[in-house]
């Protein structure tokens, strides 16, 4: 098997494993940034979005409001490239490592929580 | 108004903004470690629990399988020591910054999460 194979392998097995079926389909995803460790926002992802952020390497997300899938910053431009996709010990939540481009909220603050503040903001 | 008096009000505005609805009854509460940033784990509050952990300074949840309040390290002795209580712009998820007591996890890692991993784990 290649290393290519192998990393697939890996994927579709982390994916499997993950309990979308307690959500109704979707599970939390927690956003931190990778090198400052801030908490930038939570999102929520479907399996696809999940298998998107794997396949392309930047987050995707299912948006809840709009109910349509989601990837992170394709108007704004604002993209967050994946370093490491985590799971927790129920399989129920998702931990995205991304290094954000610009800003991680709509209001513009490089966090979506009021009081995570980037060094120079 | 004493600072006391203050203090309460705030709170008292905090938890009244926070967005229970979406989540029938529930937000989530992402727990970050206040030292070393590591995420530890995901968790839900209802009012309750975010008003306990507000007025006791330990970290209270609501356990969806078990359908209750619940006191972070009652029966581990893994206590969470608030440091923080944090909202983010929908006002639907919660961060709190704690000091975690022993391991975070119940498979006694220091974090729910696989490769979140302490020093000298």
């Amino acid at each position: 098997m290649s290393e290519m194979e192998k990393q697939q392998e890996s994927t579709a097995k982390f994916i499997d494993g993950i309990d979308f079926e307690k959500g109704g389909g979707i599970v939390p995803v927690i956003v931190q940034d990778s090198k400052s460790k801030d908490v930038l926002m939570l999102a929520y992802a479907n399996k696809e979005a999940l298998s998107l952020s794997f396949s392309t390497g930047m987050a995707h997300y299912w948006s809840r409001s709009r109910a349509s899938l989601w990837k992170k910053g394709e108007t704004s431009g604002n993209l967050q490239t994946i370093k490491k996709i985590d799971t927790d010990c129920d399989r129920d939540t998702i931990l995205y490592l991304v290094d954000q481009v610009g800003v991680a909220c709509h209001r513009g603050t490089w966090s979506c929580f009021d009081s995570v503040k980037k060094n120079d903001e």
